[in-house]
Order: structure tokens, then sequence, then C-alpha cells
């Protein structure tokens, strides 16, 4: 099989720890050049404007997006109406409405387009997922929990409007609760604690109606200090399940489950798996632009009742 | 053609101002019960409870919601469930979440869902977008100032969390928005005015960004005083059109246009417009769920800067 030959556009700290090996270490993909206000990679072509990309490299198919949400939309937008194909970090987009247009103009060109989630590549979020489709549902509960001053360190635009703050996080928790419960939930009441000094949430909590009347509930808290909790926990008509380390480990009646696949091989990590399922979804002419993570948070924000909380400085 | 027999559901203010005198008037229609824990019609059976009437009442086809938005889903997916045909008041819910699960659930059930937005109905709106479709848009100003004490006396739960504040009008607006504006739009940017002593806006300044590059905006406020506005005014390559009182009044170029429609017919008002649409929805087994207005509004909430204001009592 050729590797395609895809542009990176974004250059910053998610793009250095994950996008480039993922790209460098596959077979499907070359990394055929940049763009970037600041930053750059070695031994790549670096563009600091996207209609300048598109313009002299006819020859990349693909462009995967990874600035921050806010500037994400006229990226995407360029590449999707120049015809390429397009792989979004999450959240897709700094609106809902932009996500839906998008898809509209992705469908018009006959593109891919991938509002990727991360975190349900996780290594046993899709055996969790199996493991709950034939079970009543009792109770789900999602503790996310975690050191904004350790994971986003000078990101000063998670905490400027429009910029999720604990949500960021959150959503990775609401995109793997999404795909491993069998029916749809929806938010019944919110609340959102935004520190005196900053415009977005540091915690919130939520609570989810279930079409089974299980209790469903999210407690989001970028407070942590000490160990990280990233952990679902469901108990069901027939046994108890953990997922813990953010999707990573898997516990079914306190039983830990292997860390291999039916298969037998190692798993691969998420973004190596974000990047075989964009290569599917090229070679198919496939889209997968599924919403609903960022249509909870959207939610959580619409209803959400909001407390004002003590200053938080990094 | 027979009528239909349908249910109300919510008996309050704006059911008694246009639900029930629409209904009355359609040979469409014929107002079978009511549902509500206080409110009852004269002369039309009252339940006060959905699943009791769904029960008693398999003859009824057709519930028609119209309280406010927390408690609708549970009646919508009852009555969904009950494999009835359901019309929802605007906005649809009281999340995007359960909008989302409705219509899966009517398509499960194969049943009709339509998500009404009644100043869609309003007499111009259809005349406006024919007349902005083959036009170059310059730009769109939406002023909706109106008096909340006048229009919403006593109704506490829209100055709770979830309860919309200013954007239980604003979305009107938003309505006519979408539906005339042959691009979509997203919001870049948007301003909350929160009063101290309440959970929701009191009012809201919205900047959108257009493929085109088009300045379109929003301003909704419940301070006004004296008259109301309701009003967007749109610039294009071709002349300029103001659509007035809340889409009832259109002048294009400084010529106010007709107000009868092309058969030289008087114009149905909003409600009736809604009904006469749902009983055609109901005929060919047809879905309307465009949640595009609703959108805009969770997308203000989700990047709005709130800004507090002084307190407001009614």
């Amino acid at each position: 099989m050729m590797s395609v030959r895809i542009a990176l556009a974004g250059i910053g700290k998610i793009a250095g720890d994950q996008h480039v090996p993922s790209i460098a270490a596959s077979p499907d993909w070359e990394l055929a050049a940049t763009v970037s206000r600041h930053g750059r990679i070695d031994g790549v072509e670096a563009f600091t404007d996207i209609e300048r990309l598109l313009a002299c490299r006819p020859d990349i198919e693909v462009v995967s997006l990874c600035m921050p949400p806010a500037p994400r939309f006229e990226y995407a937008a360029a590449a999707l109406r120049a015809g390429r194909h397009v792989m979004l970090e999450k959240p897709p987009g700094a609106t809902l409405a932009e996500c839906v247009a998008l898809e509209a103009l992705a469908r018009e060109k006959g593109v891919s387009l991938y509002a990727t989630w991360h975190s349900r590549e996780a290594a046993q979020v899709e055996k969790a997922g199996a493991w709950l489709r034939d079970k009543r549902l009792v109770s789900a509960t999602i503790i996310w929990k975690e050191d904004v001053r350790r994971w986003h360190p000078g990101q000063d635009w998670i905490w400027r409007a429009g910029g999720l703050g604990v949500f960021d996080p959150g959503v990775n928790a609401l995109s793997i609760l999404t795909a491993i419960l069998p029916e749809p939930v929806h938010l019944k009441a919110a609340t959102l604690e935004v520190p005196e000094n900053r415009e977005t949430p540091i915690a919130a909590s939520l609570d989810f109606a279930h079409p089974g009347g299980a209790e469903v509930t999210a407690v989001f808290d970028w407070r942590q200090q000490g160990d990280q909790t990233w952990t679902i926990d469901v108990e069901t008509d027939a046994g108890r399940m953990r997922l813990a380390d953010g999707g990573a480990t898997l516990t079914i009646d306190g039983r830990k489950q292997a860390d291999a696949d039916g298969d037998g091989n190692a798993l691969q990590g998420e973004y190596p798996r974000l990047y075989a399922r964009m290569a599917k979804l090229v070679r198919s002419g496939g889209m997968d632009m599924d919403l609903s993570p960022m249509i909870h948070v959207a939610d959580a924000f619409l209803l959400g009742r909001r407390v004002t909380v003590e200053p938080f400085d990094e």
C-alpha cells in the first residue's frame, strides 16, 4: 500500500507529543508539510499559511488539524474547499454549528472528514462497550480529576470563553461514555464551578437522564494534585465494570482484563489508532462526524448552573 | 378530509393564547384531550398524567407539547413510545441531546415529529428568503428588544439555569435567520449579560462568521420599554431588505411589501400555519427536526463571555 501524503496544521504540544510520532510510525502516511505560525518539524516543509500550502502542494491529500478549536474552522473549510480530506483534533470545533457546516461542505466536495475522539481509542474502550451491550444499566459514574497545571501549562486559551475549561479533558470521558453505553443519555442538570478570575469552569458535575432510569453522573475537576483519576464505574444487572486510567485498564467483577486484544497483539496507542482509522476512511470515502460528546458539553453550558469559586493562578 | 384527534399537553399562557384557538379554527384537528397539572379547557377531557392519557385514549393520534422545555422530554418520549405523532413548542427541548434522542425514537416508531419554530411562519419570512436566495450578502443585523415584564410575567423558569433567558425570544430571531440565509453561519463570539440575581441572560450580543465574509450580528435585550423591536436588516449586493415586527412586515429597498400572499389570500397567523404543517407531516409520514436555531443558542452559551449586570426584579 502506498503511503498518503499528509500535512499537519498547528505545531504545538499535542502535535509533538502525539501526532508527529504516530504519523512517523505508520506505513499509511508520509508527513509532507506543516502549517503553523511558529512551530515546525525538522526535515519537513513548513508553511505559515494554509492557503499557500493548498496552492503549492496539490499532492497532499489529507490535512490533520491540531491547533486550538477557535481557529480550526477556517483551516478545515479551506482544506475541504480545496478537495482535501480533513482530520480534526478534539473538540472538532469551537461551535456545533461550524461542525455541521464542515460536514455539509465535506459531503458537497465528496471528501472524508473525521472528528477524532482519541479517548475512544484507549486500549479497553471497545471491550467495555462489548461487555455492556447486552446488560441492563443500573448506574454509570464518571470521575475525571486531573491537575491542570501538569497537563495544560501556559495554555491560556483553555481559560478564555470558548476554551471549554475542564470540559477539555471532560469531553474525553463523554466520548467514552457515548461510545460504550448502548442507549443515549441527556443532561438533566449540571453545575459549573468557574474561578473568579477565569471565564471557563475548573470543575463540573453532571447528572444525566437515562431511558432505563439508571443513575448516570460525571464529576470533572482540574484541581487534583497527586494521583490523577480518569475512571468510569458501571453497575449493571449482571455485574460491575471499572474502566480506569482513561480507558486503558478494564476490571470486570474485580478481575483485571488482559492488556492484549483478541488476536493476542499488543494494543496500539490512541493516536496511532486514530491515524489508522483516518487511513481507512480515506480509502473507503467514509465520514465520521459523531458530535455527541460535544453536544453534551454544549448542553452542560446551556443548562448548567454557574457557581463562582476561588481564583485560580497557575 | 377527516379531522385528526389531538391532545394538548401543558395548559398555560401559550396554550390559551395560541394553540387552543389555532386547533379550534382548523378543520384538520379535533382537540380531544388535555394533559396538565393545573390547567384545563372547558368541554375537553382533562388528564393530569400523560401515561393515563395514552392508555385511555388510543384514538388520539397526535400529542402537541407546549409546557416549558425542562419537563417536555418525558412527555414526548412517552407519546412516541406509544406510537403517537408529536409536535414540540419551541425550543424543542432543554438539551440538544434529548432532541437527537427523540428524533431517533420517532424514526424507530415510524411516527412524525415536528420541532416547531413559530416565527418562521410569520407572514413575510418566506418572501424574505426567496428575495435573498440569489443575492450576495453584505450584512445581516438582528435587533430583538422586548420587555420581559410584558411577555413573560411571573414565568420564573426562564430565569433559572436551563431557562434560556433572553434567548427564549432570541431563538425566534435565529429561527428566522437560519430560514432565510442561503448559507450557514456559525458564532465567532458572544457576550451574555446576566443579572446578579438571576441565572440566565437578560441581554446578549452575537457575532457570526459567514462563509462569504458578510457581517452577521444579533443583539437581544429584554429590558426594552415602550416600543418593542423585532427587526432583521439585510444588506446585499443588490439592495436592502428589512424584516420587521418579528417577520410580519417586509420592506425591500424602501418599499413596503403587500400583506397578502401570492394567491391574494389574507395570510394566516403563525400558529395556524404550524398546525397546518403538522397536519401535512402526519399525512405524509414526514419529520421536521431542524435544530439549527437551538444549536446557535447552545453555541452562544458554550463560547459566550458572561458579564454580570445589575439585578433584575419583576
